[in-house]
């Protein structure tokens, strides 16, 4: 299946899965919907944190539902297979389609995912531990301060994943080349470092076996703006669901830098 | 001071110390000098073994003491500041002149030196631990085989230099644009995993501190190819005295690839 497909089936509510291992090849992102007013900070908020959020693509001018640049015929309103709605900074609904909350002043941002290197690593044969368990990549909360804007603030959420040394060494090779999807790890070894205290119980997805051999690295994650929306207590905003992301046209092999 | 400058002090005999911070910006080599039979094995053991033995430039004929590649006029009899002379394997003599030695029929090899790659790493703010406590880095025999060539063989000799993990990673991604000069760490972490079983006594150099934060970063090292001639056991070869380098006309900023 193309990115294409996928979103047609996302549009007629006949997809609402996980997007995980599916329409191999192509971006997948994770996305953000805020009106235009906090839409602005938001976007300085990505821009100062580039590696939690690296932004691919924001909406053309506000209630503009395509993001042209990522594909033919994205529409964000029905096209992301699961949404979650916030409500004063709390999740309060999932659903499948936001045509009916749209507004004329409402920004969507595309931010960089980890699949995308994922694929990367997997390709020169470096084992990613959460896929062989066919589990959710462990997220941990970290006691780094993002860099705040406006109303969005808090602390960078890293997923991890362990490795042997010389694996790791080539994941940092590659993932440098990435930098538009979360590029190189920003740590590895002692979790405690970082401020996590227990690599068993993570705060978001599923805890991973880590190998004797094995080197935890970290990643900046892409739910750090999720945390940073929860700080901002808009009245309403929307995400998507964390695995279920908007598949889009563009290839992973156009995100590597030379 | 310029590599050729310093060279030119080598040549007169003026100059016969360590090179180890001299001519800022210019690339310094090791060098081992063989009978062409043995050469031909030698540079093959080089391709084989590119991390320990990035080779940089070898006579354009045997005989030929010039290697135009790395500077005007260099006369490698004369332009090392310290050589080694082993026969039958054993490390017989230094001196700063192997003009009287000098056989029609050798071969000199230049091959690519952490010193490159210490002075990138040392421009974006990294502390090198042996730069900072002013001793020689700590050197290691690891497990680790090399790819034999005729009678060329022996473990890969590594080179350790602790840092924080943020620095690491940042070391790996600089350490990569630079094959040509070892390249990126082969090892980080558990020293006994490579074979390695005190930090505190290296086989070579000196050992220095390792902070509690520090992760240990291995490198493939240059004194590899000594230990390789040991075991050959050539009735006679050449080496620089370690530390003692060639300083060419080169500048380490052109070895970076982009």
């Amino acid at each position: 299946m193309t990115g294409a497909e996928i979103r047609a089936q996302c549009r007629t509510g006949e997809f609402t899965g996980q997007t995980s291992g599916l329409a191999p090849g192509y971006v997948q992102c994770n996305i953000v919907i805020l009106p235009s007013e906090a839409a602005t900070h938001f976007e300085t908020f990505c821009r100062q944190n580039p590696k939690p959020c690296p932004l691919l693509a924001v909406s053309d001018q506000p209630g503009d539902a395509a993001l042209p640049r990522l594909g033919e015929n994205i529409d964000i309103r029905t096209d992301v297979p699961q949404y979650r709605v916030w409500r004063d900074g709390v999740l309060t609904e999932q659903r499948h389609d936001i045509a009916d909350l749209w507004q004329d002043d409402w920004v969507a941002f595309a931010l960089g995912c980890s699949f995308s290197f994922e694929e990367a690593l997997i390709a020169t044969g470096i084992e990613i531990r959460n896929i062989t368990e066919g589990v959710n990549v462990p997220m941990y909360r970290t006691h780094i301060d993002c860099v705040s804007a406006g109303p969005f603030s808090g602390k960078m959420v890293v997923s991890m994943r362990p490795m042997p040394a010389a694996d790791a060494i080539e994941a940092i090779q590659i993932c440098s080349r990435y930098p538009s999807v979360h590029g190189a790890p920003i740590h590895f070894g002692e979790p405690d470092l970082i401020g996590i205290k227990d690599l068993s119980s993570p705060d978001f997805g599923d805890a991973v076996t880590v190998k004797e051999a094995d080197v935890p690295l970290f990643w900046a994650c892409g739910v750090t703006p999720q945390v940073a929306l929860e700080a901002a207590k808009l009245p309403l905003a929307i995400t998507h669901e964390p695995g279920h992301m908007l598949v889009t046209d563009l290839k992973n092999s156009e995100l590597a830098s030379d």
